[in-house]
């Protein structure tokens, strides 16, 4: 197995998604993960003392991959089709990446301190896109009177909407889809708003 | 309690919302639900053979809701205000509610049953918004080359990504929110559009 080859920590997070994703948050024990990927209970405590880290360190992960997506500028007129191509990536992706990412935002909705971390991510990941927003805007492409921050904001939870029906999107994903994406981003940013 | 002059079906159904929502699927068992409305366990496998057929029933449940939501035609003029409007709502939706459509979704990603169920609940669900969409495109205020099918997919795509970051939603539940959905929605149907 690659994941063998890795060190112990990112071993142990590749398992605990696996384990997550299968059986949900709940069903799945400490003890489960250490079979999984075959360490004993001590090694486990002391990287992950606790399920809480163990989600922890997945969303830090997941945040990363996204702020990645955002870090370096877009040209202000390519700006609406990474966007629709972000989305449209999403259908592309493994179903239980995609599925882990609703099972802990199913645990973010009765876990505070879950529901805490989930917004910070989404805090960082806003943050970025705003600022990618602001150049576009800068360059004079999206409309003076869009409140970026508001819109990046619909942009994730379009995203988060989008994760948890991709399959569904991907069945549509012809051009209508994209095209009516585009609209619908064209719209929120407006862009060749109305005279 | 109210719950107790409900009939038994109904009574188990509360009951079972309540366990899902704050404990998840998985971590719910039979017993639990019947333990919380006091029934026999007889009385709880009569009404309801399984976990399945529980969610099976929730999510009619919802789905009733929804539809009865988009029953009645829209006149074209108000439908933005009128969708606006139905996301804004999501806001101040009782948090249990909110958070047992996400753990419903969290398990329809790994379930295919449920994801059978859910899937069965969109199309219903974006039928009938399809239909007040094409009665607005009708009376000439939804753009011609607009795929309704796929704007309501998308809405309803929104619609599930807002429930699960309606409190975030809340808190910015500002006039800039509302026009920026609003610019969304007038951009996805095309309406009033750029010449």
């Amino acid at each position: 197995m690659l994941t063998e080859v890795l060190p112990t920590p990112e071993r142990v997070l590749a398992a605990a998604r696996q384990c997550f994703s299968s059986n949900g948050f709940h069903s799945t024990s400490m003890k489960t993960i250490c079979k999984a990927c075959d360490i004993s209970p001590g090694t486990l405590y002391h990287h992950y003392p606790s399920k809480e880290a163990l989600i922890q360190a997945i969303i830090a992960q997941d945040q990363e991959r996204a702020l990645t997506h955002f870090r370096d500028p877009i040209a202000g007129e390519e700006l609406v089709d990474y966007l629709v191509d972000s989305f449209l990536q999403l259908a592309k992706e493994d179903q239980a990446q995609r599925a882990l990412v609703v099972e802990i935002m199913a645990e973010g909705m009765r876990n505070a301190e879950v529901a805490r971390m989930l917004e910070e991510k989404y805090q960082a990941i806003t943050e970025l896109l705003t600022a990618r927003l602001s150049e576009a805007r800068e360059a004079g492409v999206i409309g003076a009177t869009v409140d970026l921050a508001c819109a990046a904001r619909l942009l994730l939870t379009l995203n988060y909407g989008t994760i948890a029906d991709a399959e569904a999107l991907a069945r549509n994903s012809n051009d209508m889809f994209t095209i009516s994406l585009k609209n619908m981003l064209n719209g929120l940013l407006q862009i060749n708003p109305p005279a």
